[in-house]
Formats: C-alpha cells, sequence, structure tokens
C-alpha cells in the first residue's frame, strides 16, 4: 500500500522474477532513455523480420534475443503459431520466459512525465499494480482503493474488500493516443495530454480494448491467454493481435476471477503509425470486431476449466464454432490458439531449474 | 464536445430545465459560496426536522421550501414514504420538480478547487455529463471519449460509438472521502487529496455505491427509481438512502440501455459526520448489504417493462419476496417503493403548465 513514485526504489522491485519484452526491428537506442529503470531487469528481445539483420542492443543491458529462425528452431512445426512480420511475435517472449511477471513495451515508447515533471517509472508503477489487488465485483467510485489516501467509499460491501489477484496491468499513453486507422485519418493532431491519476479495475462482465504498447501480466495467473493471435505475413488482419489477446484474457481472468487493471502508468507515445498503411491492416477487423465482441461479451466457460489453458482451449472451440462462420480466418486461428497452448506446456512444463538451464544451454541465439 | 471548464458560461446551461435540491435542517449560509453559480437556478429546499424552524435563504435566490408539514399535506397518507429526520426527505424534491434535469448537494458541500486553483463550477460539470452520452457496453481506455482531446480508442466497437443516453452524473468529493463509520474509526484523519480529470461511465452490469452528496439526474429518463428509501425517524436504518437509489437506478438504466457516469466534478466536503452516530445508524445495513448487493446483482427485469415506473414496480416485489426474508423492514420498504410511485404519478400525471399554476396556488409553502 506504499505511494506510487517515480522515484527509483533502492533495490528494484522484483529483479529476479519479472522479465521485459520488447518486440522490434530495428536498433534498440530507445533504451537508452529506459536505463536507469530497465538496467536491472533481464530483458527478452523478439526480432521480428529478416533474421540476418543485427538488431543493436546498447552496452550494460542483460538480453536474451529471437530472430525467427530461433523461433522456427524452438518451436519446429508449432512455430507456425507465431506470428511473422507483425508484433504479435512479441508473445513468444511470453512463452519462453521463466518468469513469474511479464512486462511488455514497444520501441517507440520513451519515458513520459508526470504532471510535477517527474519522470515516470512505468516499470514500477505496473508491479505495484500486478502486487496489489483488484477490485473487478463491485465498483468503487475513488478509484484504487489500496492506493494510500484511499480506501472503499461508503456501501462498498466488506466480504469483497479483500479483492481479487491481479492479472493484468494496462497501462496508457501521452502524446500520440492508440487510435485505429479512420480516428488517425480524421484526427491526425489530436495529442493525448491528460494525465488522469487513477488506476482502476476493469469490472467482471466487462470488457475493453487492451493495447499492447505498455502492459504488464503475471504469467503464471494468465500467461497461456496472451496469445496475440494470427497477424501480419500471410494473414488477412494486423494491428488486432493485443486485441485478441485482451478479449481473451478478460473472458477467463473474468472466469477465473482474477482482475485486470487499466490506468497508470503512461509511456510516452513517440510517433503516430502510418494510418494509410493501419487501414489496409485493419479493415477487416474493424468489420469483424462487430460480431467478435458479442461473441466474447455472451462467452461462457464451464466449470471444470479450472486451469489457464483448459480455459484457452475451451475458448478455442467456440471460436472454431460460433466465429467459423464469420470467415474461414477464425477456423484457423483457433487452430493456432491449440498449438500455442501445446507450445506453451513443452516450454513451461520443465521445473524452473531445468528451464533455465536449457535456455542457457541453446534456448537463445544471442544472450549477454 | 465542448471542453469542460470551470469559468461561467454566459448564458447557465439549463437554466429553465433544472432545478437544484437541498436537504437541510440549517440556515443555508453555503450558498453564499455557491452563489455565481446556483443563482441563476431555481432551488427546491427540502427542510428536514422541525417544520416550525426557520431556514434562513440568502437574498436573491430563486427557491421553493417545504418542511415536514407541507410535506403530509400534499401527499395525503402517501407522505409515509417519505423519510422524516434523514437527508433521505431530499426525495420529495426530486417529486415536486418540474423540470427535466436535478441537481442535488449537500448543505456541507462548498466549491472545490481544481489543481490551477480555480473554481469549480460542480453544476455546469454535472450538466456536460448529461447532455453528453454514455458508454456502458464497452470500456473506453481514455475515459470519456466524447471530451475534447480523447476519442475511442483502436479496438473500440464503431456500432458502440454513438453511445447510450445518460441518466446520471455522480460527482466526487475533496476533502473529506464518504467513508462509512467503520473506516471513518480507523481513518480519522484521512483526506480525500487526489484530483482525478477522468469521467467514466461505469458498465452495464456493475454496481457502484452511489452518493447522493454530490448527484445529478435526468428526471424524465430515471427520476421515478430515485427514491432514497425509508431511513431516519422509526426505521431501523440510515445513510443507506443513496445506496438504496443507486442500487435500484443502476439496475433500471441497465434495463432501459441507459447510462451512469461517475469523476468530475470535486465538491468540497467540509465536515466529516460523527463516527459514532454514524455507525449506529449504518450497522445493519453493513450487515444487510453483504445480501441486497448479491441480490441486485442477479435481478433481472422482464422485458415487458419498457417504463422506469414498471421497472421500480417490478423491482419492489422481488425486494417484498427476497429480501423479505432478510429482514421485516424490507416489507415495509417495498410498500413504501409502491407509494413513491403513486405519489410520483399522482403529482406528475398534470402537463407541466398545469403543474405549476397548481404548484404556484400552495403546492410550497414559502415560494420567493
Amino acid at each position: 500500500m506504499a505511494e506510487p513514485s517515480s522515484s527509483k526504489p533502492a533495490v528494484p522491485l522484483l529483479k529476479d522474477e519479472l522479465d521485459i519484452v520488447i518486440p522490434t526491428i530495428r536498433n534498440l537506442d530507445f533504451l537508452e532513455m529506459w536505463r536507469p529503470f530497465f538496467e536491472p531487469y533481464h530483458l527478452i528481445i523478439v526480432q521480428d523480420g529478416d533474421p540476418n539483420r543485427t538488431i543493436k542492443v546498447p552496452d550494460g543491458f542483460d538480453y536474451e534475443l529471437y530472430n525467427r529462425n530461433d523461433i522456427n528452431r524452438i518451436l519446429g512445426p508449432k512455430a507456425s503459431c507465431i506470428s511473422f512480420k507483425d508484433s504479435a511475435c512479441r508473445c513468444f517472449g511470453y512463452m519462453v520466459s521463466k518468469k513469474k511477471y511479464i512486462y511488455t513495451i514497444d520501441d517507440d515508447c520513451f519515458v513520459a512525465k508526470d504532471p510535477s515533471g517527474k519522470d515516470i517509472n512505468a516499470l514500477e508503477q505496473h508491479i505495484k499494480n500486478l502486487l496489489c489487488p483488484s477490485t473487478p465485483f463491485f465498483f468503487n467510485t475513488l478509484y484504487d482503493p489500496y492506493r494510500a489516501g484511499a480506501d472503499f467509499v461508503r456501501g462498498y460491501p466488506f466480504s469483497l474488500r479483500e479483492g481479487a489477484p491481479t492479472a493484468v496491468s494496462h497501462g496508457l499513453w501521452l502524446n500520440i493516443p492508440d487510435y485505429d486507422a479512420p480516428t488517425q485519418l480524421v484526427k491526425p493532431l489530436e495529442r493525448n495530454t491528460r494525465y488522469v491519476d487513477a488506476v482502476l479495475t476493469i469490472p467482471k462482465g466487462t470488457l475493453f480494448p487492451m493495447c499492447g504498447m505498455n502492459l504488464a501480466f503475471d504469467r503464471q495467473l494468465i500467461g497461456p491467454a496472451m496469445y496475440f493471435g494470427l497477424m501480419g505475413d500471410g494473414q488477412p488482419i494486423g494491428r488486432y493481435d493485443d486485441m485478441w489477446a485482451g478479449w481473451c484474457v478478460k473472458v477467463i481472468c473474468d472466469h477465473l476471477g482474477l482482475g485486470v487493471k487499466t490506468g497508470l502508468p503512461y509511456i510516452w507515445h513517440s510517433k503516430a503509425s502510418n494510418p494509410f498503411v493501419n487501414l489496409k491492416k485493419e479493415y477487416k477487423g474493424i468489420f469483424w470486431q462487430e460480431e467478435i465482441i458479442p461473441f466474447f461479451q455472451s462467452a461462457t466457460i464451464p466449470k471444470e476449466c479450472t486451469s489457464v489453458q483448459k480455459c484457452y482451449i475451451e475458448l478455442s472451440k467456440q471460436v472454431k464454432e460460433k466465429l467459423g462462420a464469420v470467415d474461414p480466418y477464425f477456423t484457423k486461428l483457433a487452430d493456432a490458439m491449440v498449438t500455442w497452448i501445446e507450445a506453451w506446456d513443452e516450454l513451461n512444463s520443465t521445473t524452473s531449474e531445468e528451464a533455465s538451464s536449457k535456455s542457457a544451454n541453446g534456448g537463445a541465439a544471442a544472450t549477454k
């Protein structure tokens, strides 16, 4: 219940329990700005596109890097579930991590400043969000009741004040907002300048658009549902990777009694992607989401599904059955969901000790 | 979509379409501070307690005042549904109003300042909240998408971007937070100093603790559900008037496709009520709410209920049937809910012209 602050803690929180996953196609100069906050942590870099290209990582960071060749070698035929030429490839990093927590960030996201002008330690805030409970079953009008200076308000049931374990912390963006292509086209100059000083739980039964730009989660609680789908190269759709994950994750969190938070921390999103390119990637999604969202809103998972894996396999069946009619793509996606779980279980079935020795013996192509 | 601002608009918004309802037992000196914002509007003052006491209202305000004798005279035997010696009596003001909108505020609430030090025109922000749509069916991570500088984010279904009509605007409090007696006792010095610059829609299917201290609503859309129950004198419970209304209102808004917002504007809540007195009023509610909230969470209203009145009568039946077993109080409350609707319809069945002449001919005891 410590007051969130942007100061650097003496001992970095969860130093040995969290990996930072970064999908990229370019040199990671953006890490220079994050050095004070990220340097103590281990990075998992997922290189997208041409595997022969060399990605430069600034000195002093501890990282492992996977390119497409590595993914193909590690997963074999199951590598088909990992997208290519799309930042959806980042979910491979979630799978190979052996840590309890993941933070993922895009390489065009910089350190934002709070209203007092202080640099925001986004990672620290995410960790605080994950380590303190959520309140999915009843809305607290003063937002996060566990934050210093706040509490549950009058009328909040006492039986619900323990809250629920937090599985996901969804952070926001100053400067370039996360708009779809049509909104980008209509409002090319709009910038998000509003710093809303709140973290809130998205209530049970409510879906939200989860953006993968600045996102943390508890791998042990929800990892196998954080699949970013089939996007990019050879697929009819892009820019719906995080949305797909968000819908699946929220339905499963609701089923398992886990919490999803949104709000702080902000990062500084530096540049808008090309709206014309985005429109091409998105247009089927814009159409399909009108059917996908009602599907997820009404999806129910049977009581027997007590693990994330079981929930996800059940969801894949429902996707095939109900969304298969929307487009053959969803049949392929449903199969990929199953492949993803098989691959996840294969890489995560060993104990953490065995896993780290396996990883050291050739999991990563480049480890520093 | 105008930017919310705390400046005084040239022509006060909804000047002839909004009443300000104030329950009180004391002279209304607090209105001096609100003069720049409230003076153009009509006030409905509901005097609680001893009807022989004279309530002084600062010069220049346009008001009508009702004491217990007036309530008894106007409602006859149906006056039994209006609480006595409890601020729940304020809902009589909602009933006698002939306007489309209501703002209600407690007499210990003062003008708060925004982070720039400017006085907050709470009423103006409530009106903006009510006049612009809500988004109850899907969560927007950048909060109110209709606010200047914001929009719907990527992944928000386009079919839902029209939003839903807003029925309720729930404002918050700086300084003394709205805590229950146990929390007041445990944290006597806690003050709310955090200004969260956001208005958000409480999603469909999610209940919230509605506080009556700083609340606005659309009478035409939801008025008959804004019953503050049986509290205070002769009742086993107090301080649950607004909570009761909030649960009923939210269930009915969800059924009718109406929106409920919370967040801005803040008022400055000047003094904490006595926690020992509050504990005596609240303790049954603290126990009962553990059964009441699950009741409301699972309550469903049949499709045939297409008006607020029909929904409310249906809810009263379910209260009697399902909460009657918790305590005989709920049987009495269910009957009072029916009486309230009968009284509401009696006072609101005439046209607005007839109504104002009726009111002028003896509705109010004191009109200035």
